[in-house]
């Protein structure tokens, strides 16, 4: 019982569906983190539930570690097969495999990407709101528990899950949740699967649900002298029930990156990008409010407007961040981390995560979904320099020590995977004995995406 | 090691908090449901969080259920000590520890209740915004995932709730999730525990959202000619993005109850009573739109307003709708039951419901939750009538039948308790044995709510 056994027993059943060609291997041990190339020993591409199913269980016969993997995307190295196994690619398993526009839900296969499933729902009036920037699988956003600039008028996968089939360590399918909205009954193992990270069993099928497309949208810019004038701007905004679709922190290094990288014309301090969704009065009612909130706050340079290609310029910009970060210095790779804390304490986490920065003489800068607390640290570092990667790597350790000691997560949205790992005991406390004993319970064997997310697992 | 062991340990340890007064045990053996009265062997009243680790410590040791109160207006016998034991009074931990108004959060012992909370909320400009109608405890709330009126717009407590302290069945105290509004790091223990009903541990501290108090209020009422065009208006407004506070779907007979409770004057057809939140001009926008909308599907007596004093009587009105039952028979009791599906099967749903009442000759009207696709059914019942109570036990079964027939779930928001175990196997299928096997491993002696949830539990 090894894996070389459990490869040789896909092969004969799933035939075509099991890879080890070497470039197909190596391209699922790639990772966008700063973790070493790792292929997994073979790549399986499932077809559907049923083949899932069959793979699982052989690879419980025989011991062997299932990866699933979405679209490599991860941050966190998540999808890398660091004992070997194989990797469960789901990217053929794309179908939508309904739309019920009534009741404003769609139910997906895990392969299916975010925008593949915009693009299919462009003709009923409805979309998917969740957003993290990368083309990300729904399977892969589910599993991490992804949200990203829109989380703050729609919520986060967590919300946005209302169902999913699974197939379990020893093979068996189950179905989490139904179709309606709310339940009181048992237990709510949706969303004990959603941020699981392919730990507890292996995502088929996700019911998610979706949005109206907003009649109107209006998108405005504004500039502070200071971060805790831009924090405040936000507070203000939330406290006042102003619905934002998206409202986000940009320092004034980001702001020099967009003028680098998209010509910006940005003045080089903290920023705020906002979107309002809802009527044509509302969104305009709504950034009128939000522009006489910036001006109280001694923010300047309020843009607004309703135009569509003001707004796509914009957030293009934005989820052009990486190659903001990039432009301040081309020859370097980026490392993006993210922690969340609650919002009354951002300013001062950002403003210690810049003093960090400084005092190491790194070269970062920070973008943030402020309404909910979160922001990312891009760092351009030198991975030949082996300094510089271990101040990078101190960096990244006190940014985490912050957010804990902020009353915060070491995640809001990336997800533990390899990288957090080490926080864990740390923020949960005897929780993560609660969450060792699930994993336990849940995969005894230790088959599904072992050594990640749960140190000693 | 038995019930009374434990007992004579807790007099020992807590003196003064454990309570054997016939009064008291009868009190916290009374239901608002159907199941005869079932009176603990003690009722202990916590003060602390240590005061119910060294509760249930006692109890691990001496193998005693343990049944956590709070203020006994669960609907499905949750707070029933079925296997003797004890009642775990929280009434005692009724503490606002914290108010953090920039974050939008407060933190309480389990014993505040909803309006207490709100009331300590008052000067804020915060508010609390889960209302199930009762004025039940946050803790009774976070364990049976109660949601009511408002959760169309604001979530049920799975969305309020941002974190827990819980004690597990052995002692151990632990924590769930922080004040950050996010997070991905590990599994969710905090929608674990949230609608575990007290069969995985004590809640003893919960962290909920809090909302801005919304600068204007209007509210609507209209009938319409069948549940079919109250329902489209319903999905319409939905899916156009009209932001409604709450929406109440009003059955013919509901609306006779009206009449004879509150003698509210309304035609005895199906209406929708509505609310919207926002600014001034917003709130008309909406009910202007909304009421655009009720036109085209057919709809009349649209009446608006955005005075207080008839807001106040609607949801007096509608809060009261047990009286509004009672009335149709003073002389019999009301039993009330609630299942959901998704909108687009509601009209089906509630047809199906009333052709059964009708069939079964039985007394009864709906009120629903229309946004979420949850509705009660309210049964005049004479309880000394075997042969009534047996139509009223065959209508119920039913009711649950079509909620699973037409994807949807048995309970929306009353939870399961005793009442609505029979029909988890057959909603969850094997995904209850899951749900088995983390009760087993968080609660290996079954010492917490034994008997409740899980069949053969």
């Amino acid at each position: 019982m090894t894996i070389k056994s459990a490869i040789t027993a896909l092969k004969e059943q799933l035939g075509g569906k099991v890879s080890q060609n070497a470039s197909v291997l190596d391209q699922h041990g790639q990772n966008e983190a700063y973790f070493p190339v790792t292929p997994p020993d073979a790549v399986v591409f499932p077809a559907s539930t049923d083949d899932v199913a069959r793979i699982v269980k052989i690879c419980a016969e025989n011991n062997c570690p299932i990866v699933a993997y979405g679209t490599g995307t991860s941050l966190e190295g998540h999808q890398l097969a660091i004992r070997g196994g194989i990797s469960l690619d789901m990217s053929q398993m794309n179908k939508v495999l309904a739309v019920h526009a009534e009741d404003m839900d769609a139910v997906v296969q895990p392969g299916v990407t975010r925008e593949a499933l915009n693009e299919e729902l462009r003709a009923t009036g409805l979309f998917f709101p969740v957003d993290p920037g990368a083309n990300a699988s729904i399977g892969g956003m589910t599993a991490t528990r992804a949200s990203g600039t829109t989380a703050v008028r729609y919520g986060t996968m967590r919300e946005n899950v209302l169902a999913l089939e699974v197939v379990l360590a020893d093979g068996r399918v189950i179905r989490t949740g139904t179709r309606a909205r709310k339940s009181s009954a048992g237990y709510d193992l949706t969303k004990l699967f959603v941020g699981s990270e392919g730990t507890l069993g292996i995502i088929t099928e996700i019911t998610v649900k979706l949005q109206g497309q907003p009649e109107a949208i209006s998108a405005a810019t504004c500039s502070f002298p200071d971060i805790e004038s831009a924090v405040n701007t936000v507070i203000t905004t939330i406290q006042m029930g102003i619905p934002m679709a998206r409202i986000e922190f940009v320092d004034e290094m980001m702001a020099r990156g967009f003028n680098l990288s998209a010509n910006a014309n940005l003045p080089e301090v903290p920023h705020l990008f906002v979107e309002f969704h809802g009527s044509e009065n509302g969104v305009k009612e709504q950034a009128e409010s939000f522009g006489e909130i910036v001006h109280d706050m001694g923010g300047s340079d309020f843009k607004w407007s309703d135009k569509a290609e003001d707004r796509t310029k914009l957030w293009k910009m934005r989820h052009n961040a990486y190659y903001a970060q990039k432009a301040h210095r081309p020859e370097a790779r980026v490392l993006n981390t993210d922690v969340c804390v609650p919002i009354s304490r951002l300013a001062e986490a950002v403003t210690l995560a810049r003093a960090e920065i400084t005092k190491l003489g790194l070269v970062a800068s920070m973008v943030g979904h402020t309404g909910d607390g979160n922001f990312h640290v891009g760092i351009s570092v030198d991975h030949e320099d082996a300094d510089e990667m271990e101040r990078t790597r101190a960096f990244a350790h006190k940014l985490n020590q912050f957010a804990l000691e902020l009353d915060g997560t070491v995640t809001g949205e990336h997800g533990v995977g390899l990288g957090k790992m080490k926080y864990m005991a740390e923020e949960h406390g005897e929780a993560l004995s609660v969450m060792v004993d699930i994993k336990r319970t849940l995969d005894p064997q230790n088959i599904l995406n072992p050594g990640k997310m749960l140190p000693g697992n």
